[in-house]
């Protein structure tokens, strides 16, 4: 491992170098690699808790504000966890070597479209030390070397879970600059990170909108970011009423936080009559402030004085918080209009008893996740079964919805012939 | 269609409201409005070749070059041909709406991954006016609308092709925006089309070094770049030398300007003795200028002394001529080193009888094709079975080789449930 020792663009070198070596490694002994890290967690929680004690103490002079204390915190509990998740990880099928597809071409070759690993992922992050190992394991899983940037706030935490990485990695057989850190202060080192042309073949930002501006506005290399998230439940005249009230409580309640939560909650002005008082008292029984058209207010019944005004500035605004706008339409094709309007195009749901809505919606809407019937909250590597993921990408290109080992490799073609030549 | 009535952002606006209708149309009124463009091109011949004549009488006189020239020049068979390529193009299977990959979730959601089309794409283009044909297809199979921003120096042939276009698509009952054109003259509209972040999803450059640099340089939607290529053909110490010597000569002397044709040899000291006079002779009758370091001299025999000094200059470039540089290298293992330090991930081979220096090789190279006793000049997508392509890329997201119908689409995920909630 590589730390503070080499400047950004050795660090960068090195991991090139690994990464076409690692491109060659069966899966058998990059899961070896993988085991050897879990063990080695477990195996450490002493040495781990200790450097992440003595970043708490650093951060509580800097006055670091709770929740960042608390996403920098580690317990024998949350490392144990971090361990399981590996294992996860190692457990899912070898992304590498897939064929995607093939066939013999009309002049006798052979052609097989090879799933491989990019080469080297940047991972750029804010306070979280898990981080270090979740993107080591994913990385390492899907054949790349990666190099870490994480935030000097979590720096002695990270350069042991790095170290682990690491020397868990070398344990294998494979190159120790298949994982490294650059162990930064500011954000002096992201511009030169960020224009490795030719060594980094992706970067991806984990943290907030700053961090992704920055990295947009200097990177030459190509940048997958999780993305943020206006989504919207749009609530069908035909909508099962009881469904329909348990979706948009849980895609607005159960986890706020998150970029799969909706923030504007359309609903058909044929069935809003019904819908709205028993959906709004629910939503604001659970501590939900609601913002609501005309329309809305005047169709919701008592609550509806309560509620407050909403203004073209809400369709636009991802809350993040138990805030929730509210809409009539009078179609399908206008809440379908106003969700390619405002939305980010990440995960958008219809409740209907329609199937003919459903296939309106469905094919209408621009989004990387589309759900009839269920909660915009299941847009998750996880739920969708493909592993644990490194982000959601509300982009077109590449990868869309949850990134997880396969959204890590690229491809290539193998053409085998017999002296072929072309005419 | 849209020409210069309106501005760059308002043009880019209407494609987007195109696009989301285009989404929604099935296959075969897409194909009618391609076989519509097709009838058309072919009833009106005599009016294309007359604009064609006004861009040529206007080209003579800022003294295009001959190359420029013939490029901008139709015929009437040239445009049966565009035609036969736009029926060729709608007789590929419809990539909208295949389902990649689904399964039914543990939660019970039934979930499907499907192609959709990215939504609009800019093609920026130089002299050729079959290329606003060509990308209009494509675009139009693949369920894209496009917007095309052509050269000066074409204008006219370009906004009579447009409109052919344009009015296909309207005739096949699609939207007038489908097919926008924007005639402009310098290069004063390209930053403003590659920042229609939003409305814009793909900007595909077509054209010289100079352009895409401007356009990576400008970009804040995503480019595809159709690729330089620096690619070898590595002859190893087991390959049969007739056929070595048959891809040699047709990797480098078929057509020597394009992207996929070697510019340099890679030969194992085992045998060069024995291939190189041979292959040597043989490229030099077929006019290739030959650059050789000194073991490749001192290995050629007679034909040695007379060969040119090559320079480590020589490795990096691509010479798009008929220019070889050759190398001798004394393993497998060297001849991937070389390949991976100076090639441009384009198109690689390798002539070997050795299974084990193949698979070496293949797994090895890091690029967007492999051979294996066979001309990198394969690498195309109607070589690949994938009809017609835009470009290819050496970029390792999203597209990596050919760029075809299927490369033009995003995907997104259907999720249909009955009431689902995270829990």
């Amino acid at each position: 491992m590589a730390v503070q020792t080499t400047s950004v663009a050795e660090t960068c070198a090195a991991a090139r170098a690994a990464s076409l070596e690692l491109a060659r490694v069966d899966s058998r002994t990059r899961n070896a690699a993988l085991e050897a890290m879990a063990a080695a967690l477990e195996g450490r929680i002493e040495e781990i808790l200790e450097a992440n004690a003595r970043d708490l103490e650093a951060g509580r002079d800097p006055g670091l504000t709770p929740a960042l204390i608390d996403r920098l915190t580690l317990t024998a509990d949350r490392v144990r966890s971090i361990a399981a998740d590996v294992r996860r990880i190692r457990a899912l099928p070898d992304p590498v070597g897939e064929v995607i597809e093939g066939r013999k071409l009309d002049n006798g070759l052979s052609m097989r479209k090879l799933r491989v690993p990019l080469g080297v992922v940047a991972v750029v992050y804010e306070a979280r030390p898990n981080v270090t190992i979740d993107c080591s394991a994913l990385c390492l899983k899907s054949g790349n070397a990666i190099v870490l940037r994480g935030s000097s706030t979590a720096a002695h935490s990270n350069a042991v879970l790095a170290g682990i990485a690491a020397q868990a990695v070398t344990a294998a057989g494979l190159p120790e600059s298949s994982v490294s850190l650059i162990a930064g202060g500011g954000r002096e080192e992201l511009p030169t990170l960020a224009t490795q042309d030719g060594l980094v073949d992706l970067i991806i930002p984990r943290g907030g909108e700053g961090l992704k501006a920055t990295l947009v506005e200097h990177a030459t290399v190509p940048v997958l970011h999780a993305a943020s998230g206006n989504c919207h439940l749009f609530v069908d005249r035909s909508a099962e009423i009881d469904d329909a009230v348990a979706i948009a409580v849980n895609a607005k309640v159960q986890r706020p936080g998150v970029c799969n939560a909706i923030e504007t909650l359309l609903v058909h002005s044929g069935t809003a009559a019904e819908f709205l008082p028993r959906a709004l008292a629910e939503l604001r029984e659970s501590g939900v402030e609601l913002r609501a058209d005309e329309r809305a207010r005047s169709l919701a019944g008592e609550i509806g004085s309560t509620l407050g005004q909403a203004t073209e500035e809400d369709w636009r605004t991802e809350f993040l918080a138990l805030t929730l706008a509210v809409k009539i339409v009078d179609s399908v094709e206008e809440a379908i209009d106003h969700v390619n309007r405002y939305g980010s195009g990440h995960s958008e749901a219809i409740a209907t008893g329609s199937t003919e809505s459903a296939r309106a919606f469905t094919e209408g809407v621009d989004a990387a996740c589309v759900y009839v019937n269920a909660s915009t909250r299941f847009t998750d590597g996880g739920e969708f079964g493909m592993g644990a993921e490194i982000g959601n990408s509300t982009q077109k290109l590449h990868a869309r919805g949850p990134i997880g080992v396969r959204e890590l490799c690229t491809f290539k073609y193998v053409l085998e012939g017999s002296g072929q030549v072309r005419s």
